[in-house]
């Protein structure tokens, strides 16, 4: 981290006294001056300094150098915002970093979105945006800009995040659904299912919280390391909110592909499948939060799935499914040798797992 | 607005039956799987719909060309999320490309987050997505990709809106509060706190509504005209929440000098200053959404007052004041010949301007 000028020394300088303020975040700290200030250097800007974010300027300059630049925002609003393997600040680095990384492109900034709840006790606060400035830190990605709003009790929850995040693509990558194709076989990186049954685990005290928990990761490594291993990646998917079940469906619709998954091959570790027993719900329409879906032509599914397994992020990565001439279905073939055609669960009430 | 498939087409093609559903978001809406997908084509890309933006993938490519990259980001929760002059899309749309033009560099792509509550309006959805569509369409700016989730009644507000932007800043153009020096002269761009007071004249039910309107409104080709018209502007600023007041004293405190401001010649319409004494509010707090703060060199300063009053956005720019050696204060020079120190409010409680 680097302080171009430390927090006590900016607050000296600032042109008006601060107010003495309480524990928690009050409806000043959202109107944009002393206190909102003070919010943002004690609370924000103490965890993630670095020299753009510390320009406190409107937004950031980044030299990027050349290459295509890639984008993707995300709000977490994930509800409990603490949970076993992660928690709202960890989860908002790495669920952007990886979209980015689903386009063929490397993280090189993100920018931070707070939106506050009035009476939001300030540690809990503190932990959160500290637990996102290590995570950022980790990935090697900065938060080069920012903004805090505040909002009335009982009109938010707490704190939710949007992170936005930039990225650049080498010239002539394209990899998304568009590029899925007959013949092209379907990779997964690892089991499935278990941020959505670690939060889920929490918020209905089903007991099993001891052996779940959150593969919420970034998976920009994995990502670059697929990359020097194979030549042509037609798609890659992080099936988080609506799990390996919506991001399949979805890029059968989009490409205009039969996909057929194969159920057996979809790794579920044996905690997780039980939770799901308990819970009454599918694993493949819950949310991972560090794994991908990787799309590859017959030719390189071998090497793909060498270079993903060769990674921790990659332990128990599996060939899942292939790709057919068809309309935008996805057919699911069942350990017992029958097949279906996959239907989304129409409204499963399941928010906030993200 | 090109749609590469027709939203009807490609429901068709979704390989699940969507739930019928009823007027108002629901918890299922933002639970990633059918109804996701429905609100997604029907009431957001149905108005949004660009070629970056049809590939429903988790992020977009852009091919910017040379320079470097500015990127800004801003969540709105302004309260009432329609008032006298705009509604909370198209002030998502010019808050986030004025950010960037204050960065000197030029708008060329959004994202949008939206946090719905359950029980929204679907009707009310309608009506601020596709405000926010117009607002990018007029900036000439696509929405290139975008995130919505939904939260339980009563844990959030209607709708809250992050807009992340990026542009593109010519090589070797640098502004910001780390560029304003003594000798520096203020110029604004127009009248101050007419957002401020449109927003809380509603909120407030003061009958002054008829005569005051939010002044939001995109400022890329007011700041564009000023850098065709001056060589060295030193720095830029939007003067939202907070005011004149908050961005004076934060960059009189970020550039650690003294700036001297002459409150005979910041301009206030005459219904606005009505408005504030009514609301015992001082204006120079008030925010503007379509007004900015320039620091040039006083040689500078005349053509600089003669681009900006050259366009409508800059019609009432006037000379405001100077920068003097100094330590982060900020004095104002008040009609009648005295002069203080601008003390920000502590904590005056207006959040949700913005």
């Amino acid at each position: 981290m680097s302080h171009e000028t430390a927090p006590g020394a900016r607050l000296a300088a600032l042109a008006c006294p601060l107010p003495v303020e309480g524990d928690r975040v009050t409806l000043a700290h959202g109107a944009g001056a002393g206190a909102s200030a003070r919010l943002f250097e004690e609370r924000v800007h103490a965890h993630l300094a670095n020299p753009a974010l510390d320009r406190r300027h409107d937004g950031a300059l980044l030299d990027l150098g050349p290459g295509r630049v890639a984008i993707s925002t995300d709000t977490f609003v994930v509800d409990p915002p603490e949970f076993p393997g992660g928690d709202l600040g960890s989860l908002a680095v790495h669920g952007t970093v990886n979209d980015l990384a689903m386009c063929g492109a490397s993280p090189r900034a993100l920018t931070c979105g707070l939106v506050l709840e009035e009476g939001l006790p300030l540690a809990a606060l503190d932990r959160i945006v500290a637990s996102l400035g290590r995570a950022a830190r980790t990935v090697g990605v900065p938060v080069v800009t920012g903004d805090t709003k505040v909002v009335e009790r009982g009109k938010g929850d707490g704190v939710f995040i949007n992170t936005t995040g930039v990225g650049v693509a080498p010239p002539g990558r394209d990899v998304g659904p568009h590029r899925v194709r007959p013949g092209d076989v379907l990779l997964l990186s690892g089991p499935i299912a278990e941020h959505g049954v670690a939060v889920l685990s929490v918020r209905e005290g089903i007991g099993l919280e001891g052996e779940l928990a959150s593969d919420s990761a970034p998976l920009h490594e994995l990502v670059s390391g697929l990359f020097a291993a194979v030549r042509d990646v037609h798609c890659l998917r992080d099936p988080t909110r609506g799990g390996v079940g919506a991001a399949v469906c979805e890029i059968a619709s989009t490409s205009g592909t039969r996909i057929v998954l194969d159920e057996s091959a979809i790794p579920v570790r044996e905690p997780v499948r039980a939770a799901c027993e308990l819970l009454g719900l599918d694993p493949l329409f819950l949310a991972c939060e560090g794994r991908c879906l990787v799309f590859v032509p017959e030719a390189e599914a071998e090497a793909a799935l060498h270079a993903l397994a060769a990674r921790p992020e990659g332990r128990g990565a599996a060939r899942v499914g292939r790709v057919e001439a068809g309309a935008g279905r996805v057919v699911l073939e069942t350990a017992i040798g029958g097949s279906r055609v996959l239907v989304l669960p129409p409204g499963e009430p399941l928010p906030r797992i993200c």
